[in-house]
């Protein structure tokens, strides 16, 4: 029997990325799985090979309404719309649809929280979508509600919550994470023209303001209550990838690279996506993009007596379409990796 | 029973892709492939892991030293070596190996032309592997020898050999083609480090010097005999694709960008990764990165009196990896597509 | 006695690299010349240092309306305005004001031409702002309304005018000019995103479409009767930066590189910007980024039958501001390099 | 009186970007000012048109040897070559030459954190080239012998030093500074090619590692005797620019944003080169390519209790090239900004 799948949002980046990476599912070539609705706003009507023309074997479908009509009637929906608009979609859909949604509408729990950063009110909380946080794979796998994480969250998250969960630092964090433009979505914006970007380095959203702030800690509280967390996000001249690094005080002088690293290396043992790379080999984003990896440096600064953590992913894929695949396959009882690459597109 | 596949010059841009490639493979994914020896000369070895990260399942395996010992006993074996060293391998051996070499020693005919480009003697000539030309695909299949072509000739020949063939244009074609970086290979030099090559535009072996201008005049010169090249290569700031265009004059004024589409699409109707764009769509080399579609666009120049050809490729996939693994798809009877991506890494 | 400067659109490319030369030239650090009027149509109000952090020593100046009143009283007017707008504003500021226009309603004299191109009513004809064709530089220094040149043909012309003028080539060209996306202007659009533009490459206004091609065409008629242009714009990733790649026919077998290098050094023989590089040396981008330099090469490309004239300029500099500081220049009197750097910023 | 300079290692990017701005310095230009003898290792004899095409005024002259014969003779000596080849060539100088050396080797003044860092014995301790620290000018002024701080210190120092001199923060630093590639010099290697840091970000020489790190602390311990500075550079896919961004936990609860902007205004009142942004906007390194800017921002934290430090520089000029003739300047009593851009080749 065939699974249908539908995406709203679907000319966005993180439609297209999840359409690209459809198209090489095992269960898509083999005919199990199939592409259903693919809806849109202002690009209802149009070609798909005229907005993405990187999908060839697309590019004659039409992009239709977004509405409980065309997205009816699917096994799994998938959104990849802007914040706010994924309640009443859900509603529409009902229970029996699961519904993955790549917005940050369902992400957050504490309501408090989500009115300070995002100024409405809170709309509620669906499964968190990292499958790599402790018991939360099997979450969901039962679940038919499910928020894919931010980008910005996604990597930091998977690379420091050992750092807290195997006792090593203080829950006191500096997190700097470099990235690529594609996570300010495909909307024209003067300062995220290409003359703009190119060339260039900025932070932004700084000093708390950075929506993704209060995920980190909701994330990371869990394993410290009296958890501070300082998070500047810096732009940089390239489209996929973001690179974090992040500092903390040793919890005690005992701490050293090498007794990091083991506490790392038991924690990611049966990761598929997580990848602990040697000693001395820092992640580079060029590693992992286009695919699902997380890669993973943790070593001691003896000397400023704290520890550094590095994660390096594609912010469209595991940042957000192959997060959103890797939670459909769990949904689906499919392979946890299929369709989802394990090695970068590099050089 | 399995095939077993090695490579040769495995640390190089084009076995890092074979490998890349491999890796989401149908056959490699379902065991019925395995991956073999990896050598190297000067990496010699090293763990896959320290020198191609990208590569995450194979992270722990060793390079091993090229010789007939660690080649030998595979049932293909993909060659990604600098010129002049394929055809003592390929005597060790043996005719029943598959080897599908990545060089250029096997793919000029004319041995004149082979020594006045290369400079040394001709080695001979192998199956060109460019399926997508005239009666090529059944050759490939029945070969044990292929010379997969340079990266320019793939884009430009399959972009150009329709116009001879349906009579659009005189055979007189001025080429420009614009290619990222790592066409030039993994070798370090002060005018590829990136301070050189971000924010710059240059042509390069200019005005017949570039070596696969005789390849270009070989794939056509079939369709047109007395056929004029002037080929202008340029170098742009990214790591992967070629955009070619290319124009010539029109050979009567009843062709019509409309009698040309309707040529090529002909010609390309059963092609898996030819992708006539629609009409008013440029092909873009961001539109295939990572993939091995070739997206060609053609249309008349009124004013000019001339014919444009436009072809966008990645110069690693279908320029290099993917074209062999295509190749080695049609020798083993597995579907052509297999493994090799229909949609490009995008934005 | 003081000369002042106003500039309307200040807030555009063109108008941002006047006000960069304009705080390096010697006029202005000596008091001589005094940088008036900013104007702006959205951003009038606007702080300059948050719209154009680059300007430091501006950045506490207001933009203001664009109007007589403001632009009014100043002895040179620059204007980076869409086209359409320029007339009005020239009327309005009477005859002893020089006006250097850097859009493109002043540059065509043929009507006809320009109502194909922009479907407008043609506004008329200035002073053509390229000093290095043959008898220009004393027309423009005695003018007091000039048309800056657009960026292709800048580059285009100065290269390819000699090989007529020497009787090099038949005129029959085929031009691809590879750009950055900085002659797009600073206007929020999908296609000209960092995402959408870094690591990629397209070609636009393909097939005689692209409006500069009039201009070639324009500027090469006096040298050639019947001339043809093919016409291909390429984007590249790159902020700024245009390389010109350009063949045509030999006029007759006795052209060699000698020859044609001959003609081209007497002709640039006194040209302060235009640079003909050591044989076997090609133009490069990055070599003239941040200068008013033309560097050009010439050579013979023997089996094609061709002559290769290629060229690199700065787009927004040589191909805009650096053009209209040049014309200033010329008209005031001053030395026709001052505030114009001869050396690009590399690497 | 003529000043003659030479440069000693001219074809590296340091002897380059002097080069470049020296053809633009008013003494230069006005004939006060010489350039002499450019000097090189393996490219002695080269015409400099071959290796540094972008200086075109200089193209025809010749790249001589490295020696005293060579460099005797100037009245300023720059010297822009691997660390460990400076002491010897500044002996055989004498005491009447200027020389400002844009290399390690006389940075530091504690011997053994040289050796921890470099390896090699301490050659001794020149005065330190950042104009910008107390009391740091009128020295540079006297000074014969002069050392070009680090790229990565320069911005940081600048960035940080009113935070502890302001007490505005403990001692205890979390520095990310993300910068270009031009920073690695002119040398080829694989990890720096085009191909691999196009589109990637990387961490490199972290956890105390970059020898940087001993720069940034001399310069700021006289601040603060109990000193903690924990340093992470990455590399991202640019040429020039390096941004700095710093936390440090506040000093206490009354810190605020205003405070602490009112002391940074306060520290930088008077410095030509250094800009407080105006509060909002973020330093980019785009603003301030090209020139000697060095932008610098400030801001609380009070979710996170720490200090937020950016800071922007042209890792080639403020941080290298133009800090060297900024030094000159002072020591031949010319304005200090001659021939040092304010403004930034944007976008």
């Amino acid at each position: 029997m065939s699974i249908s799948v539908a995406i709203a949002g679907a000319t966005g980046y993180a439609g297209g990325e999840i359409l690209r990476l459809l198209l090489s599912h095992p269960a898509y070539l083999s005919g199990e799985l199939t592409i259903g609705a693919l809806t849109g706003a202002s690009n209802a009507g149009a070609r798909v090979g005229d907005i993405m023309p990187h999908l060839a074997p697309l590019a004659d479908r039409r992009i239709e309404d977004t509405s409980a009509d065309t997205l009816g009637g699917h096994d799994v929906v998938f959104l990849g719309l802007p914040h706010g608009h994924s309640a009443a979609i859900a509603e529409q859909l009902g229970d029996d649809v699961t519904i993955i949604d790549c917005g940050a509408d369902f992400r957050l729990s504490d309501a408090a929280e989500w009115e300070h950063y995002y100024g409405s009110p809170h709309a509620g909380t669906w499964t968190y979508g990292i499958p790599e946080l402790p018991n939360q794979r099997e979450k969901i796998a039962a679940a038919n509600r499910i928020a894919v994480p931010g980008c910005f969250p996604t990597g930091a998250t998977i690379a420091l919550f050992p750092s807290l969960a195997s006792g090593l630092v203080e829950p006191d964090f500096a997190v700097v994470s470099i990235t690529g433009t594609s996570g300010a979505g495909k909307k024209a914006a003067v300062p995220m023209l290409g003359s703009e970007v190119m060339g260039n380095l900025k932070a932004y959203n700084t000093a708390g303001r950075h929506r993704h702030t209060a995920e980190f800690v909701q994330n990371l509280r869990p394993f410290a209550e009296d958890l501070s967390v300082s998070f500047t996000p810096v732009l940089a001249p390239t489209s996929r990838g973001i690179l974090t690094t992040a500092t903390a005080p040793l919890a005690d002088a005992t701490v050293t690279t090498a007794s990091a690293r083991e506490a790392y290396a038991a924690t990611f043992a049966d990761e598929p996506f997580v990848q602990l790379l040697a000693e001395g080999i820092q992640p580079q984003t060029k590693s992992v993009v286009g695919s699902n990896l997380v890669q993973v440096q943790v070593e001691v600064d003896e000397r400023a007596g704290r520890l550094l953590v590095t994660s390096a992913i594609d912010n469209l894929t595991k940042g957000t379409g192959g997060a959103a695949v890797q939670c459909m396959n769990l949904v689906l009882g499919q392979p946890e990796t299929a369709g989802l690459p394990l090695a970068g597109v590099a050089p």
